[in-house]
Protein backbone atom coordinates (compact mmCIF):
# COMPACT_ATOMS: atom_id res chain seq x y z
CA UNK A 1 0.00 0.00 0.00
CA UNK A 2 1.72 2.88 -1.32
CA UNK A 3 0.97 6.78 -0.51
CA UNK A 4 2.03 10.12 -1.33
CA UNK A 5 1.67 13.02 -0.26
CA UNK A 6 1.95 15.68 -2.53
CA UNK A 7 1.82 19.91 -2.74
CA UNK A 8 -1.81 21.03 -3.47
CA UNK A 9 -2.68 24.93 -5.18
CA UNK A 10 -5.99 26.56 -5.58
CA UNK A 11 -8.07 24.73 -7.82
CA UNK A 12 -6.62 21.78 -7.52
CA UNK A 13 -3.36 22.85 -9.26
CA UNK A 14 0.19 20.40 -8.33
CA UNK A 15 3.17 23.08 -9.10
CA UNK A 16 5.60 21.17 -7.05
CA UNK A 17 8.11 20.09 -9.39
CA UNK A 18 9.72 17.51 -7.11
CA UNK A 19 6.21 15.72 -6.44
CA UNK A 20 6.16 15.54 -10.31
CA UNK A 21 9.46 13.57 -10.23
CA UNK A 22 8.05 11.03 -7.96
CA UNK A 23 4.53 10.54 -9.59
CA UNK A 24 6.43 9.88 -13.02
CA UNK A 25 8.46 7.36 -11.12
CA UNK A 26 5.76 6.23 -9.53
CA UNK A 27 4.06 5.24 -12.94
CA UNK A 28 7.52 4.27 -14.87
CA UNK A 29 7.25 1.48 -11.71
CA UNK A 30 3.65 0.77 -12.64
CA UNK A 31 3.00 1.55 -9.23
CA UNK A 32 0.16 3.13 -7.86
CA UNK A 33 -0.36 5.62 -4.81
CA UNK A 34 -2.74 6.93 -2.75
CA UNK A 35 -2.55 10.88 -3.48
CA UNK A 36 -2.90 12.85 -0.20
CA UNK A 37 -2.84 16.56 -1.70
CA UNK A 38 -1.12 19.00 1.25
CA UNK A 39 -1.19 23.01 1.22
CA UNK A 40 2.01 24.21 2.37
CA UNK A 41 -0.58 24.71 6.01
CA UNK A 42 -0.56 21.34 5.98
CA UNK A 43 2.86 19.94 7.23
CA UNK A 44 1.30 18.08 9.96
CA UNK A 45 -0.45 15.77 8.15
CA UNK A 46 2.77 14.44 7.05
CA UNK A 47 4.71 15.47 9.99
CA UNK A 48 5.16 11.92 11.05
CA UNK A 49 8.51 11.70 8.46
CA UNK A 50 10.03 14.05 10.41
CA UNK A 51 10.69 16.80 8.30
CA UNK A 52 8.87 19.24 6.60
CA UNK A 53 9.00 18.99 3.09
CA UNK A 54 6.48 17.26 0.40
CA UNK A 55 7.06 14.53 -1.51
CA UNK A 56 6.92 11.74 1.44
CA UNK A 57 6.23 8.30 0.22
CA UNK A 58 4.61 6.16 2.41
CA UNK A 59 4.87 2.26 1.95
CA UNK A 60 3.97 0.18 4.18
CA UNK A 61 5.72 0.67 7.36
CA UNK A 62 8.67 2.47 5.33
CA UNK A 63 8.87 5.85 5.31
CA UNK A 64 10.88 7.82 2.13
CA UNK A 65 11.49 11.73 1.76
CA UNK A 66 13.52 13.54 -0.91
CA UNK A 67 12.26 12.91 -4.50
CA UNK A 68 15.77 11.57 -5.06
CA UNK A 69 15.89 8.76 -2.04
CA UNK A 70 12.47 7.84 -3.44
CA UNK A 71 13.36 7.43 -7.05
CA UNK A 72 16.21 5.51 -5.52
CA UNK A 73 14.18 3.63 -3.44
CA UNK A 74 11.72 2.75 -5.53
CA UNK A 75 14.48 1.03 -7.75
CA UNK A 76 15.83 -0.84 -5.31
CA UNK A 77 13.11 -1.99 -3.68
CA UNK A 78 11.00 -2.99 -7.14
CA UNK A 79 14.26 -4.11 -9.33
CA UNK A 80 11.80 -6.43 -11.60
CA UNK A 81 9.67 -3.50 -12.95
CA UNK A 82 10.76 -0.83 -15.34
CA UNK A 83 14.13 0.16 -14.43
CA UNK A 84 14.32 4.65 -13.33
CA UNK A 85 18.12 4.34 -13.84
CA UNK A 86 19.26 1.76 -16.41
CA UNK A 87 22.13 0.55 -14.03
CA UNK A 88 24.90 2.23 -12.03
CA UNK A 89 26.39 4.25 -13.88
CA UNK A 90 22.83 5.70 -15.41
CA UNK A 91 21.89 5.96 -11.70
CA UNK A 92 25.17 8.00 -11.11
CA UNK A 93 24.99 10.03 -13.70
CA UNK A 94 20.77 11.44 -13.56
CA UNK A 95 22.54 12.50 -9.78
CA UNK A 96 23.61 15.01 -12.35
CA UNK A 97 20.69 16.22 -13.66
CA UNK A 98 19.50 16.30 -10.08
CA UNK A 99 21.95 18.71 -8.98
CA UNK A 100 22.09 20.93 -12.34
CA UNK A 101 18.02 20.55 -12.45
CA UNK A 102 17.87 24.10 -10.09
CA UNK A 103 20.01 25.99 -12.43
CA UNK A 104 17.03 26.17 -14.80
CA UNK A 105 14.63 25.75 -12.05
CA UNK A 106 15.69 28.78 -9.53
CA UNK A 107 15.48 30.92 -13.24
CA UNK A 108 11.53 29.50 -13.88
CA UNK A 109 10.53 30.28 -10.39
CA UNK A 110 12.25 33.67 -10.75
CA UNK A 111 10.20 34.37 -14.06
CA UNK A 112 6.63 32.76 -12.76
CA UNK A 113 6.70 33.41 -8.63
CA UNK A 114 3.79 36.05 -9.26
CA UNK A 115 1.95 33.29 -11.23
CA UNK A 116 2.66 30.95 -8.35
CA UNK A 117 1.34 33.31 -6.03
CA UNK A 118 -1.79 33.88 -7.21
CA UNK A 119 -2.54 29.71 -7.51
CA UNK A 120 -1.19 28.59 -4.54
CA UNK A 121 -4.23 27.67 -1.86
CA UNK A 122 -6.20 30.64 -0.04
CA UNK A 123 -4.85 28.99 3.07
CA UNK A 124 -1.13 29.28 2.06
CA UNK A 125 -0.55 32.97 1.02
CA UNK A 126 0.91 34.33 3.56
CA UNK A 127 2.74 31.58 4.46
CA UNK A 128 4.05 31.68 0.45
CA UNK A 129 4.83 35.51 0.67
CA UNK A 130 7.14 35.53 3.34
CA UNK A 131 8.94 32.59 2.86
CA UNK A 132 9.89 33.82 -0.74
CA UNK A 133 10.51 37.14 0.10
CA UNK A 134 12.72 36.41 3.01
CA UNK A 135 14.18 33.74 0.63
CA UNK A 136 15.27 36.58 -2.16
CA UNK A 137 15.28 39.49 0.06
CA UNK A 138 12.56 41.37 -1.71
CA UNK A 139 8.69 41.63 -1.88
CA UNK A 140 6.39 39.12 -4.58
CA UNK A 141 5.84 42.41 -6.46
CA UNK A 142 9.24 43.66 -6.85
CA UNK A 143 10.23 39.88 -8.10
CA UNK A 144 7.20 39.90 -10.70
CA UNK A 145 8.36 43.13 -12.06
CA UNK A 146 11.76 41.79 -12.39
CA UNK A 147 9.96 38.66 -13.90
CA UNK A 148 11.10 38.86 -17.60
CA UNK A 149 14.42 39.84 -16.67
CA UNK A 150 15.84 35.75 -16.56
CA UNK A 151 14.92 34.79 -20.30
CA UNK A 152 17.95 35.22 -22.24
CA UNK A 153 19.61 33.17 -18.87
CA UNK A 154 16.86 30.54 -19.35
CA UNK A 155 17.89 30.26 -23.24
CA UNK A 156 21.63 29.91 -22.19
CA UNK A 157 20.27 26.90 -19.29
CA UNK A 158 18.33 24.91 -21.50
CA UNK A 159 20.85 25.32 -24.52
CA UNK A 160 22.35 21.83 -23.61
CA UNK A 161 18.55 20.25 -23.09
CA UNK A 162 17.70 21.53 -26.72
CA UNK A 163 21.05 20.04 -28.23
CA UNK A 164 20.95 16.50 -26.89
CA UNK A 165 17.30 16.89 -27.94
CA UNK A 166 18.87 16.84 -31.64
CA UNK A 167 20.51 13.27 -31.20
CA UNK A 168 17.75 11.43 -28.88
CA UNK A 169 14.08 11.63 -28.57
CA UNK A 170 14.35 11.50 -24.31
CA UNK A 171 17.10 12.54 -21.98
CA UNK A 172 17.61 8.97 -21.24
CA UNK A 173 17.05 7.49 -25.02
CA UNK A 174 14.67 6.14 -27.12
CA UNK A 175 12.16 5.99 -23.95
CA UNK A 176 12.49 8.12 -21.03
CA UNK A 177 13.55 7.42 -17.28
CA UNK A 178 14.73 9.08 -14.37
CA UNK A 179 16.68 11.93 -16.22
CA UNK A 180 13.94 13.14 -18.07
CA UNK A 181 11.45 13.00 -15.36
CA UNK A 182 13.77 15.46 -12.95
CA UNK A 183 13.53 18.14 -16.54
CA UNK A 184 9.94 17.67 -16.78
CA UNK A 185 8.81 18.32 -12.92
CA UNK A 186 10.46 21.94 -14.08
CA UNK A 187 7.85 22.30 -17.28
CA UNK A 188 4.93 21.19 -14.98
CA UNK A 189 5.40 23.47 -12.50
CA UNK A 190 5.52 26.34 -15.06
CA UNK A 191 2.47 24.25 -17.30
CA UNK A 192 0.06 24.29 -13.66
CA UNK A 193 0.47 28.09 -12.76
CA UNK A 194 1.43 30.64 -15.57
CA UNK A 195 0.26 31.48 -19.05
CA UNK A 196 3.86 31.96 -19.57
CA UNK A 197 5.53 29.86 -21.80
CA UNK A 198 9.19 28.96 -22.36
CA UNK A 199 8.99 26.41 -25.30
CA UNK A 200 6.86 26.80 -28.53
CA UNK A 201 6.27 24.56 -31.13
CA UNK A 202 8.73 23.38 -33.36
CA UNK A 203 11.59 23.86 -30.61
CA UNK A 204 13.00 20.18 -29.87
CA UNK A 205 12.10 20.73 -26.22
CA UNK A 206 8.48 21.61 -26.77
CA UNK A 207 8.04 18.31 -28.59
CA UNK A 208 10.05 16.71 -25.70
CA UNK A 209 7.77 18.06 -23.22
CA UNK A 210 4.95 16.76 -25.81
CA UNK A 211 5.69 13.26 -25.64
CA UNK A 212 6.44 13.69 -21.87
CA UNK A 213 2.85 14.64 -21.45
CA UNK A 214 1.28 11.65 -23.53
CA UNK A 215 3.11 9.45 -21.33
CA UNK A 216 1.07 6.80 -18.98
CA UNK A 217 -2.27 7.69 -19.90
CA UNK A 218 -1.45 11.39 -20.05
CA UNK A 219 -1.13 11.49 -16.64
CA UNK A 220 0.73 14.95 -16.71
CA UNK A 221 -2.20 16.39 -18.41
CA UNK A 222 -4.23 14.84 -15.48
CA UNK A 223 -5.04 17.78 -13.25
CA UNK A 224 -5.35 21.61 -13.63
CA UNK A 225 -3.31 23.59 -15.89
CA UNK A 226 -3.20 26.27 -18.71
CA UNK A 227 -3.20 25.33 -22.37
CA UNK A 228 -0.54 23.53 -23.93
CA UNK B 1 46.65 -1.02 -35.09
CA UNK B 2 44.66 2.12 -33.55
CA UNK B 3 46.23 5.64 -34.35
CA UNK B 4 45.35 8.80 -32.42
CA UNK B 5 45.54 12.19 -34.35
CA UNK B 6 46.00 15.06 -31.30
CA UNK B 7 46.60 18.52 -30.85
CA UNK B 8 50.05 19.60 -29.88
CA UNK B 9 51.62 22.90 -28.29
CA UNK B 10 54.89 23.77 -27.56
CA UNK B 11 57.10 21.99 -25.07
CA UNK B 12 55.28 19.00 -25.90
CA UNK B 13 51.84 20.49 -24.30
CA UNK B 14 48.61 19.08 -24.82
CA UNK B 15 45.72 21.50 -24.17
CA UNK B 16 43.00 19.67 -26.50
CA UNK B 17 40.24 18.81 -24.07
CA UNK B 18 38.46 16.44 -26.52
CA UNK B 19 41.98 15.24 -27.49
CA UNK B 20 42.15 14.45 -23.81
CA UNK B 21 38.26 12.92 -23.39
CA UNK B 22 39.87 10.05 -26.17
CA UNK B 23 43.17 9.68 -24.65
CA UNK B 24 41.08 8.31 -21.26
CA UNK B 25 38.53 6.69 -23.30
CA UNK B 26 41.33 4.64 -25.08
CA UNK B 27 42.80 4.02 -21.50
CA UNK B 28 39.54 3.07 -20.26
CA UNK B 29 39.47 0.30 -22.99
CA UNK B 30 42.68 -0.67 -21.95
CA UNK B 31 43.75 -0.16 -26.20
CA UNK B 32 46.94 1.30 -27.10
CA UNK B 33 46.96 4.02 -30.02
CA UNK B 34 50.01 5.15 -31.58
CA UNK B 35 50.02 9.30 -31.17
CA UNK B 36 50.24 11.58 -33.75
CA UNK B 37 50.98 14.89 -32.62
CA UNK B 38 49.54 17.36 -34.82
CA UNK B 39 49.86 21.34 -34.47
CA UNK B 40 46.67 23.46 -35.68
CA UNK B 41 48.47 24.34 -38.75
CA UNK B 42 49.57 20.42 -39.60
CA UNK B 43 45.96 19.26 -40.96
CA UNK B 44 47.28 18.21 -43.94
CA UNK B 45 48.14 15.22 -41.72
CA UNK B 46 44.78 13.97 -41.37
CA UNK B 47 42.87 15.39 -43.93
CA UNK B 48 41.76 11.49 -45.13
CA UNK B 49 39.32 12.35 -42.60
CA UNK B 50 37.64 14.86 -44.56
CA UNK B 51 37.78 17.07 -41.71
CA UNK B 52 40.09 19.61 -40.38
CA UNK B 53 39.34 19.08 -36.36
CA UNK B 54 41.68 16.57 -33.82
CA UNK B 55 41.15 13.78 -32.20
CA UNK B 56 40.76 11.81 -35.36
CA UNK B 57 40.87 8.13 -34.58
CA UNK B 58 42.28 5.20 -37.09
CA UNK B 59 41.53 1.92 -36.42
CA UNK B 60 43.05 0.06 -39.01
CA UNK B 61 40.92 1.32 -42.34
CA UNK B 62 38.32 2.63 -40.21
CA UNK B 63 38.83 6.75 -39.58
CA UNK B 64 36.06 7.98 -37.10
CA UNK B 65 36.55 11.94 -35.61
CA UNK B 66 34.73 13.72 -32.97
CA UNK B 67 35.61 12.53 -29.28
CA UNK B 68 31.68 11.85 -28.98
CA UNK B 69 32.10 9.46 -31.91
CA UNK B 70 34.97 8.30 -31.15
CA UNK B 71 33.57 7.27 -27.60
CA UNK B 72 30.73 5.38 -29.19
CA UNK B 73 32.75 3.86 -31.80
CA UNK B 74 34.91 2.43 -29.06
CA UNK B 75 32.27 1.01 -26.86
CA UNK B 76 30.29 -0.49 -30.11
CA UNK B 77 33.32 -1.85 -31.48
CA UNK B 78 35.09 -3.02 -28.28
CA UNK B 79 31.92 -4.42 -26.04
CA UNK B 80 33.58 -7.23 -23.94
CA UNK B 81 36.11 -4.11 -22.68
CA UNK B 82 34.99 -2.32 -19.81
CA UNK B 83 32.40 -0.10 -20.78
CA UNK B 84 32.23 3.84 -20.89
CA UNK B 85 28.93 4.10 -20.59
CA UNK B 86 27.41 1.20 -18.28
CA UNK B 87 24.46 0.96 -21.26
CA UNK B 88 22.03 2.55 -23.19
CA UNK B 89 20.94 4.98 -20.67
CA UNK B 90 23.98 5.54 -19.19
CA UNK B 91 25.39 6.59 -22.56
CA UNK B 92 22.21 9.00 -23.42
CA UNK B 93 22.63 10.64 -19.94
CA UNK B 94 26.27 10.97 -20.62
CA UNK B 95 25.19 13.17 -23.77
CA UNK B 96 24.00 15.98 -21.70
CA UNK B 97 27.87 16.02 -19.52
CA UNK B 98 28.90 16.30 -23.58
CA UNK B 99 26.74 19.25 -24.43
CA UNK B 100 26.58 20.82 -20.97
CA UNK B 101 30.41 20.68 -20.86
CA UNK B 102 30.51 23.42 -23.51
CA UNK B 103 28.90 25.78 -20.76
CA UNK B 104 32.32 25.45 -18.87
CA UNK B 105 34.57 25.08 -20.92
CA UNK B 106 33.54 28.41 -22.37
CA UNK B 107 34.13 29.94 -19.38
CA UNK B 108 37.66 28.64 -18.82
CA UNK B 109 38.61 28.88 -22.23
CA UNK B 110 38.30 32.87 -21.51
CA UNK B 111 40.02 32.56 -18.56
CA UNK B 112 42.96 31.28 -19.88
CA UNK B 113 43.43 32.11 -24.04
CA UNK B 114 46.03 34.28 -23.65
CA UNK B 115 47.92 31.27 -21.75
CA UNK B 116 47.10 29.58 -24.67
CA UNK B 117 48.13 31.66 -26.75
CA UNK B 118 51.50 31.28 -25.10
CA UNK B 119 51.80 28.13 -25.01
CA UNK B 120 50.68 27.18 -29.02
CA UNK B 121 53.50 25.87 -31.06
CA UNK B 122 55.45 28.62 -32.22
CA UNK B 123 54.22 27.53 -36.02
CA UNK B 124 50.63 28.30 -34.74
CA UNK B 125 50.87 31.67 -33.00
CA UNK B 126 49.65 33.92 -36.04
CA UNK B 127 47.04 30.91 -36.71
CA UNK B 128 45.61 31.08 -33.31
CA UNK B 129 45.12 34.65 -32.94
CA UNK B 130 43.63 34.98 -36.06
CA UNK B 131 40.54 32.64 -35.28
CA UNK B 132 40.12 33.16 -31.84
CA UNK B 133 39.72 37.19 -32.43
CA UNK B 134 37.48 36.47 -35.25
CA UNK B 135 35.39 33.94 -33.03
CA UNK B 136 35.29 36.52 -30.16
CA UNK B 137 35.18 39.52 -31.71
CA UNK B 138 38.38 40.68 -29.48
CA UNK B 139 41.79 41.01 -29.67
CA UNK B 140 43.47 38.32 -27.20
CA UNK B 141 44.99 41.33 -25.31
CA UNK B 142 41.51 42.52 -24.81
CA UNK B 143 40.48 39.32 -23.81
CA UNK B 144 43.29 38.61 -21.50
CA UNK B 145 42.60 41.87 -19.58
CA UNK B 146 39.28 40.57 -18.99
CA UNK B 147 40.51 37.07 -18.05
CA UNK B 148 39.66 37.43 -14.23
CA UNK B 149 36.09 38.60 -15.20
CA UNK B 150 34.48 34.59 -15.09
CA UNK B 151 35.16 33.68 -12.00
CA UNK B 152 31.95 33.85 -10.88
CA UNK B 153 30.21 32.41 -13.75
CA UNK B 154 33.04 29.13 -13.57
CA UNK B 155 31.61 28.62 -9.56
CA UNK B 156 28.14 28.73 -10.53
CA UNK B 157 29.07 26.65 -13.57
CA UNK B 158 31.20 24.02 -11.66
CA UNK B 159 28.27 24.09 -8.18
CA UNK B 160 25.95 21.30 -9.47
CA UNK B 161 29.51 19.43 -10.44
CA UNK B 162 30.58 20.06 -6.68
CA UNK B 163 27.04 18.61 -5.61
CA UNK B 164 27.23 15.57 -7.13
CA UNK B 165 30.96 14.58 -5.58
CA UNK B 166 29.06 15.10 -2.27
CA UNK B 167 27.76 11.65 -2.82
CA UNK B 168 30.02 9.67 -4.41
CA UNK B 169 33.61 10.11 -6.03
CA UNK B 170 33.08 10.14 -9.94
CA UNK B 171 30.70 11.60 -11.93
CA UNK B 172 29.89 7.55 -12.99
CA UNK B 173 29.97 6.24 -9.30
CA UNK B 174 32.34 4.06 -7.61
CA UNK B 175 34.66 4.41 -10.87
CA UNK B 176 35.04 6.56 -13.62
CA UNK B 177 33.59 6.08 -17.27
CA UNK B 178 32.74 8.23 -20.00
CA UNK B 179 31.56 11.24 -18.13
CA UNK B 180 34.23 11.84 -16.07
CA UNK B 181 36.26 12.19 -18.97
CA UNK B 182 34.28 14.32 -20.26
CA UNK B 183 34.79 17.15 -17.66
CA UNK B 184 38.05 15.90 -16.93
CA UNK B 185 39.44 17.20 -20.01
CA UNK B 186 38.67 20.47 -19.43
CA UNK B 187 40.48 20.50 -16.01
CA UNK B 188 43.74 19.20 -18.19
CA UNK B 189 43.30 21.82 -20.97
CA UNK B 190 43.63 24.30 -17.82
CA UNK B 191 46.33 22.41 -16.06
CA UNK B 192 48.24 22.19 -19.29
CA UNK B 193 48.79 25.90 -20.43
CA UNK B 194 48.16 28.05 -17.30
CA UNK B 195 49.44 28.33 -13.63
CA UNK B 196 45.72 29.51 -12.48
CA UNK B 197 44.08 27.30 -10.40
CA UNK B 198 40.02 26.87 -10.62
CA UNK B 199 40.03 24.44 -7.84
CA UNK B 200 41.95 24.25 -4.88
CA UNK B 201 43.15 21.38 -2.24
CA UNK B 202 40.05 20.78 -0.02
CA UNK B 203 37.60 21.47 -2.80
CA UNK B 204 35.76 18.35 -4.05
CA UNK B 205 36.48 18.90 -7.16
CA UNK B 206 40.23 19.33 -6.46
CA UNK B 207 40.30 15.86 -5.05
CA UNK B 208 38.13 14.27 -8.02
CA UNK B 209 40.68 15.80 -10.29
CA UNK B 210 43.57 14.08 -8.54
CA UNK B 211 41.50 10.59 -8.57
CA UNK B 212 41.60 11.27 -12.35
CA UNK B 213 45.12 12.05 -12.20
CA UNK B 214 45.88 8.73 -10.84
CA UNK B 215 44.52 6.83 -13.09
CA UNK B 216 45.30 4.19 -15.56
CA UNK B 217 49.60 4.87 -13.89
CA UNK B 218 49.25 8.47 -13.90
CA UNK B 219 48.18 9.01 -17.30
CA UNK B 220 46.99 12.86 -17.10
CA UNK B 221 50.04 13.48 -15.57
CA UNK B 222 52.64 12.14 -18.51
CA UNK B 223 52.87 15.26 -20.33
CA UNK B 224 54.56 18.90 -19.89
CA UNK B 225 51.80 20.45 -17.05
CA UNK B 226 52.20 23.51 -14.44
CA UNK B 227 52.49 22.16 -11.40
CA UNK B 228 49.37 20.57 -9.86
Amino acid sequence: MLTLYELLGADDRRFSPYCWRTRMALAHKGLKAEIIPCKFTDKHLFAFSGQDKVPVLKDGDRVVFDSWDIACYLEDTYPDRPSLFGGPVGRCEARFFNEWAPTLSRLFLLTVIKDIFDHVHPDDKAYFRLSREQRFGKSLEQLGAESDNHRAAIDAAMAPLRAVLEHQPFFCGDAPAYADYIVFGHFQMVRSISPKRFVEKGDALYEWRSRMLDLFDSLGRSVNAYPE
